[in-house]
């Protein structure tokens, strides 16, 4: 991205986001709530669509991994075998006077330093551990013995699922487990639109490897995850992957890449991938007592198997590829924007116009169009609203790649549709059943 | 249902989902979380099917419902002004000795009489209402102004959203907004296998008319359910519309058709259809300050919308469909148990089997065979394990409803494949691309 598109692209398209239905802010009318967001139509397809396509290439594509979809809630066993009871936590200070809070390494250095609060100036309080998951109390009595907690991570449902996959599947390693769902962390500054949130869905996969072949499998998600990115429409000039370093990484990883996009904020993490060693496996073995082993049949030897992770954030992808996508040019003089949304992943993916209204025969054909189209695509939309140019401007942003219209020629000459393109705004003529051999290949290839 | 066929059906049931991988006990090896369930690979399979079927007959073949995709924490004055905070309880009691908890409105008439415990006897306390939903914190501050709630249904992330469609899409009436997703209810007595959980996933549509209209969108979707439950194979006898008296419908409600199920342990409610008057609208109207009336371009007239609510328990769907689907009877002298899922819903379409793992000319055959059928219908499975018999019993219990074996006449005389029918157990010998059309059709039935 250049810097010059990045200037003010951020407000930009959370301002397109909320003006033609993608994402609007959780709870708006009551002033918010912050750290979360409500996925109006157009980002509620989109993260179908993007779902679809993960679960196809991450799971039904393959042999070896099974979905799952397990609870949210979780018996806080699982958080405190998994480390996150003790130490999922941030720094965090709170100013003494205006009680407000801050993620001490958040702070600017000249506040760190002097210990001043940003906000209000006076004097901010000793830094203390922050657990960010969300705790909530089950049954019908509210203390420390019905404390449980909402799931920072999809992953710990799938490692406690392990065993009944090996009983009632038996599967032979590798083997994974897959799962796209919600999960939470009460993040204390939540930031960045969608990208730092305190809901969010993850799809996540813990592929379980007999340990001589984990340098193998790693290579293999890696090469997935950069498949992955070229499939939705990300550049590889913005998708780096980052060594994370011997220090800085999590406890139970042995070797993490974090795969990072250049967002209009900075160069963050996006995916990641983690070899996580036998620790998970291990850790709910030890803390439930039950045994979570592998028996490889082939050289009678039995092990704790280990795990690549991985782990890929939807709301995050879907900033990526609004980024990605957003453009500002000029077409017949005018500046418009759009969104160059690869055809798989976009929303609608043709729009079908009449070219006027008010004309019952262009409307009738229109009709007859749409049902066709829709029939074999699904994702089509009828759209009478407004002059033809207002109508293109809307599917330019909603990022529809065809927008096809019925003119007079189309019923008195049998002359076929129009067909425009969203991203040079060019116009041909054709059949419809053209059209759609030409969509569908767009979209299968 | 037959009483025979209700004798010790729940318990069957519940052991052959953990069995074969299609729901486990939440949390499982850590002696579970009451009142939660982890869906396995068959179960997250037959949930996806659910869902894109919903999907497809409530939002994408019609044209006039938006799909939302909302957050599961809102802010707590949603919950306030929809009357859960004050209202959504249910009657608790508490026994003086032991401390256990029971809904006073579930205890037997000699407990309640006496005021006496069920499980020791002793004198229970006096009742109280206890309060449904679960409660968290948000942010830093653990203290009452950081309350949040986790929604107990996700209506709720629909009307609040009203005003971001009517800026956005600009809809005309009537139209509605959909959703899938999960809800919350701190059940003081979760049962009943997955039919009453404390974490569950509801598909809603809110469906918003102009009040002259309501009766009649009220009975489209009347029927739009009958339809649904017709397509999902549950058969019409065991589904009964239950219009719900005047003193039992909740507080908004102008009128409730609930949708009864035979389910092994009685009929109980399935899905609900109520007319919500504009009781939601105006309500959080009040409360947020916010317009939500509609401007009626014909008429020239303002007024708040009216709710039709077609509101369908995907878990209860779930069950539904497994008490339908569980058959047991005799094929070819012995005793064995199928599940008949219609088969658009089968999480698995066709198993391909080679007659002998040992015979690579077999094998190889056969994952031909099992790609081209993948490749066409997605949820296709190659099974080598055990016999044939092992392997049919393995598919029956799965709900496989067609498996093909790739046998020598296929490979020496070109003769095709066998397909055998998991209803009647027959065989026939047909191509694979007689095979596919079959297939084809019958899912498209």
């Amino acid at each position: 991205m250049t810097e010059d598109k990045k200037e003010g692209l951020m407000e930009k398209i959370v301002s397109l986001c909320k003006r033609r239905g993608f994402v609007f802010q959780g709870s708006e009318i009551y002033g918010g709530l912050a750290g979360t967001w409500d996925y109006g139509p157009y980002g509620a397809e989109l993260s179908n669509n993007l779902k679809n396509l993960w679960w196809k290439m991450f799971i039904s594509d393959r042999e070896d991994v099974y979905a799952v979809d397990t609870a949210i809630i979780m018996n806080p066993k699982v958080w405190e075998a998994s480390g996150h009871v003790s130490g999922f936590s941030d720094p965090l200070v709170e100013c003494d006077k205006c009680h407000h809070r801050f993620r001490a390494d958040q702070l600017d250095h000249e506040n760190k330093e002097q210990n001043k609060c940003p906000d209000c100036g006076s004097k901010l309080g000793s830094e203390r551990q922050f657990n960010m998951m969300f705790k909530t109390n089950i049954g019908a009595m509210e203390d420390e013995s019905s404390v449980s907690y909402l799931r920072p991570e999809t992953a710990g449902g799938m490692f406690v699922n392990f065993k009944n996959i090996m009983d009632s599947i038996h599967p032979k390693l590798p083997f994974g487990m897959g799962q796209i769902g919600k999960a939470f962390r009460n993040e204390i500054a939540p930031r960045d639109f969608i990208f730092r949130s305190r809901e969010f869905r993850q799809m996540e996969i813990e592929y379980f490897v007999n340990p001589k072949d984990w340098e193998q499998s790693f290579e293999e998600w890696r090469q997935t995850i950069i498949s992955w990115c070229k499939e939705i429409g990300l550049n590889e000039d913005n998708v780096h992957e980052l060594e994370v370093a011997d220090g800085d990484r999590a406890h139970y990883s042995n070797r993490t890449i974090d795969f990072e996009f250049d967002y209009p904020f900075g160069r963050k993490e996006l995916y990641g991938l983690a070899y996580r060693t036998d620790f998970d496996l291990r850790s709910h073995s030890t803390a439930s007592g039950q045994d979570l082993s592998y028996f490889d049949e082939e050289n009678k030897e039995r092990f704790t198997p280990h795990v690549i992770e991985p782990s890929l954030g939807l709301d995050r992808t879907i900033l990526a590829v609004l980024c990605e996508a957003y453009t500002e040019d000029e077409l017949g003089g005018e500046v418009r924007t759009y969104l160059k949304f690869v055809p798989k992943i976009a929303p609608v993916k043709i729009a079908v116009f009449p070219l006027l209204k008010n004309k019952p025969e262009l409307v009738e054909k229109a009709r007859e169009v749409y049902k066709e189209l829709k029939k074999e695509f699904g994702a089509v939309m009828f759209d009478d609203n407004g002059n033809i140019g207002k109508r293109y401007r809307r599917q330019d942003e909603i990022g529809t790649p065809w927008c096809v219209t019925i003119d007079f020629e189309t019923i008195e000459k049998d002359a076929g549709v129009t067909v425009r393109d969203r991203d040079n705004g060019e116009q041909k003529r054709m059949s419809v059943s053209e059209l759609k051999d030409y969509v569908k290949s767009v979209l299968n290839s």
